[in-house]
């Protein structure tokens, strides 16, 4: 008799599993089970389905080349049973059957299996405040909600749009709703900073910059309290410091795993409530195999249960458990969390923990930021990149690395380069030497990837205090009460501007006159150094301390960092 | 009293190891000694000072912030002499003394050091052949000859430009000449393809189409001959199949260490005449350092000694010689040889082996070639992007990468993902999980990083086959002599043109009706399966082996392959 497989949850992991045990075991008996109509479809193109940029959301629904990928497309293509609109109620472990509702008759049948697969993915998170039923407020994680979204973004009905979560999805669908329909649009996030446990509060909050300089309004260390209603429709979102009118509101506060089929079957469960899988992703029953969006794989930065609810993961765990299914062998042994976001100047990346993160999990964190063009500074086509490294200070073991760069894909090669790195317990030296592929129009001989290895070897040697721009900012702001001496390193002509609208406070030494002009700098007093990006004012910083002077400090990511943070100066 | 270091050769690994020592030992007494008057610039951005895209040459030998890197800055910015147009003529290492002649004044003098560092680089080859003494045959490889090919160009007075040798410098000051300033441009390579060595055939034919298809020629396998002049200018370049008129020629038939000092000195050399050094970048002279173009560095991907004349190999290893000038610690472990070419509407990047360099130092290696969309499908801006994998077989080890995508970044982001990994012996398994950060706008849910992993494996498992798309074009060609049955299983619209083009040799039967139209299909004739890039056709292949049908074969990059190669279909 040929091998009987249940696979419940058909969106991403679901259909993979499916396709690839069919190719390896084409005898497989396979039923997918979902409760949709509609099936295997890009969860993830949904804010670009709402933007417009994707026309027609069929393009979610199908292949490369064009065909919809409906039951029949996997009945005829994959040879895989579909049952749509069909939820599953419980899973019999010893009877090896999985009950299911067939949701429009409401009859309910036992389907056995050999195999079962859960891919029952996740759902978003329910804030519990009074008015979450009124008309308007969605989440955008399902096709029918895309569709609803798109239709009011249309109708040009929709004056202001409140998002609610400053995650990936809620920050993708606030700049489809802002930019591309130019709905006044606003985003509340609980957390101090919107990407919380993916960016460091800098490149957060130069990240909310550049929403807000794009029209997109955003608010963190905000929470909603309720939404108010006008004839069954929100019309307003009342935070703990504001009343943010709306006429459409987006739930994006987070996603939960969907695991109570899994938790009444008796599976195993991480504290964190998520299924515990093997690395052959492989259930604490061998019989039933988890992925996707329910379940922890391990986060090979910690080697602790880590949980990565992203698309990419689903796809490449299914084939896994494809294979195995088939009786072939393979592994997933983890995951180090690769992420990265389109806003609207400006996208955003990383990999691996934030210097936040690292330190709640014990490491002696420390972060550097970086900023410098993207490729060789002669070429003429360049943006500037911002990047941070976090590192473990005792043994330089690299943690994270997270960027900013309005060419994504130019951010893509830096991240995607250090992200392997992160598995293999790589020091500070592995950065310093990383080979990214160099010509001038893809990269700089000296890379911002390589500077930022060479920037944090030289603060775990001591050589460099970094100040973070938010340091330099308070510093600046508080000039009046304090007695730091700013000195600009740049050049006379780039420092002739600040020099006049601050006059008395910023004071200027090109770098190169510094060993001559040391009677012009205090001894008395802290010293900041900066200049554009910091490069400057690391060797004044190197050449002061060759003088003997230790009252000095640098700005990290100098001018160009203050600019993308948006510090008043 | 403080250290002397001396250091020959300051175009890029002299004056970074220079600045680099001076910062961690400010009291080290430091000489860059150089032949040329004009150091320390981006010999790399050469071609795109010819081009014209950069415009001035002095931003080839500026800082970012756009201070000239001239003797005065070294001196005044780094605490560094300079000695320019001054030559080393030999080392006496028992006295540890430098003897150099001053090229104005033919004076010679020594220098003592402490620390000596060869940083001779390499100088273009030349082939010796009749005429090459001609006016107007130069190579691209200083400033001086740069402005003066710029000039030419500039000029409107050259007819036609022919570019001797086919690697990167030939390559990008062919695509220079004649993309921006419209000359007819030819480039001449000896070898059996462009950047030998650094493409598979295939991949080479498809960037020689790109330039070809954008008015630059491409003649490989063909040698050059003589160079015949007019009033002692060159007029023409004979080859061994054809006389290309010239009135320009640049000389880029690769470039040679320079190591003539370092032999003279007695030091160790590499049987390739390379200068030897350890992790640490020390000669065989532990108070001689070396790098860049004229020493050999371990090849992490085979472990023998390699050779990387690339400009960031001479930016990184530069400042490891700086740190251990200075008494720290820093070691260079070694490459696997990463790059990347901006061609005409393609960019071609890659890392460790190709398959040809593979089986030739003794793997049992396959390499596949996949065509796949350069980020979600359903994005509206988007490549199609070129990937192949080298595999070692019998382990499944990843030898190199190599690829093509009109999107330099994207492929960058591919190719640096996997470039960690060649070092760090992994294998497939590792790139069909690879991390690289997913979100539609950067990269497919399930990417082409993962895909070509994904087909490596399914190749080595022996459930493919794989027919290179060469391998394709013959047995096309040769339809007439061979009984192929070929096979489209695309839907019946797009395979519609290829049936009414070639009635009776072209067969369609769309992939999910395979399985009920079998006996279409004949048994006892060779049939390729084919779609628009590979996908479907192995979908096709695993339902006809299903089917007892072993007499298939699928090709690598369908349909969408055969177009980038330019196969005559």
């Amino acid at each position: 008799m040929s091998m009987r497989v249940v696979i419940i949850g058909a969106v991403a992991l679901g259909p993979k599993a499916a396709s690839r045990c069919k190719r390896l075991a084409p005898d497989a008996e396979i039923v997918l089970v979902d409760q949709a109509e509609r099936i295997s479809y890009g969860g993830c193109g949904i804010p670009y389905y709402v933007s417009g940029e994707v026309n027609r959301v069929e393009e979610l629904q199908s292949t490369p080349y064009g065909t919809i990928r409906d039951a029949d497309f996997f009945r005829t293509h994959k040879g895989v049973s579909v049952l749509t609109r069909t939820r599953a109620t419980s899973v019999d472990r010893n009877a090896k059957t999985v009950t299911v509702e067939d949701l429009a008759s409401g009859r309910t049948f036992t389907l056995p299996y050999d195999k079962l697969v859960l891919a029952t993915g996740s759902s978003p998170n329910k804030i519990p405040v009074p008015g979450l039923d009124l008309a308007g407020i969605t989440p955008a994680t399902t096709l029918d909600e895309a569709e609803a979204i798109r239709e009011d973004a249309e109708s040009g009905k929709i004056a202001a749009a409140v998002v609610v979560g400053g995650g990936f999805i809620g920050l993708e669908t606030a700049v489809a709703l802002g930019d591309m329909w130019g709905i006044p649009t606003s985003v509340v996030e609980m957390a101090e900073h919107i990407l919380p446990g993916f960016l460091s509060p800098t490149l957060a909050r130069m990240a909310a910059k550049d929403l807000e300089d794009n029209g997109v309004r955003v608010y963190a260390s905000e929470k909603v309290l309720s939404f108010s209603g006008e004839k069954g429709r929100v019309a307003a979102v009342v935070t703990d410091k504001r009343t943010l009118p709306a006429d459409l509101v987006i739930m994006a506060a987070g996603v939960r795993p969907n695991t109570e089929l899994a938790e009444k079957a008796g599976l195993k469960l991480t504290n964190r409530g998520l299924i515990v899988v093997d690395d052959h992703m492989r259930t604490s029953d061998p019989c039933i195999y988890a992925g996707g969006d329910c379940v922890s794989v391990a986060n090979l930065v910690t080697g602790k249960p880590g949980w990565y609810p992203l698309g990419s993961m689903a796809n490449r765990q299914g084939r896994v458990i494809g294979t195995n299914l088939a009786g072939s062998d393979a592994t997933f042994p983890g995951a180090v969390g690769s992420w990265g976001i389109k806003l609207l100047g400006q996208n955003c990346a990383g990999a691996g923990l934030t210097v936040e993160t690292a330190l709640r999990e014990g490491f002696d964190a420390v972060n550097v930021h970086v900023e410098q063009i993207d490729r060789a500074h002669f070429y003429p086509e360049k943006n500037l990149m911002a990047l941070e490294l976090v590192v473990d200070k005792p043994g330089g073991r690299v943690l994270g690395i997270q960027g900013m760069c309005a060419d994504g894909d130019a951010l893509a090669a830096r991240i995607n380069a250090v992200a392997p790195l992160l598995a293999r317990e790589a020091t500070i030296c592995d950065v310093s030497n990383l080979e990214v592929l160099y010509s001038p129009p893809f990269a700089a001989a000296m890379d911002i990837v390589n500077v930022v290895g060479n920037v944090a070897e030289n603060v775990l040697a001591g050589r460099l205090d970094p100040m973070t721009q938010e340091e330099f900012e308070r510093l600046w702001a508080e000039r009046g009460a304090n007695d730091v001496f700013f000195l600009d390193v740049r050049v006379g002509r780039d420092a002739g501007p600040m020099l006049k609208k601050y006059p008395g406070d910023w004071h200027s030494i090109p770098q190169d006159r510094i060993a001559g002009r040391l009677d012009e700098i205090p001894t008395d007093r802290p010293v900041v150094l900066i200049c554009n990006t910091g490069l400057r004012s690391f060797e004044a910083l190197v050449a002061l301390a060759a003088a003997g002077r230790r009252n000095t400090r640098s700005v990290l990511g100098g001018l160009a960092g203050a600019k993308r943070l948006g510090v008043d100066i």
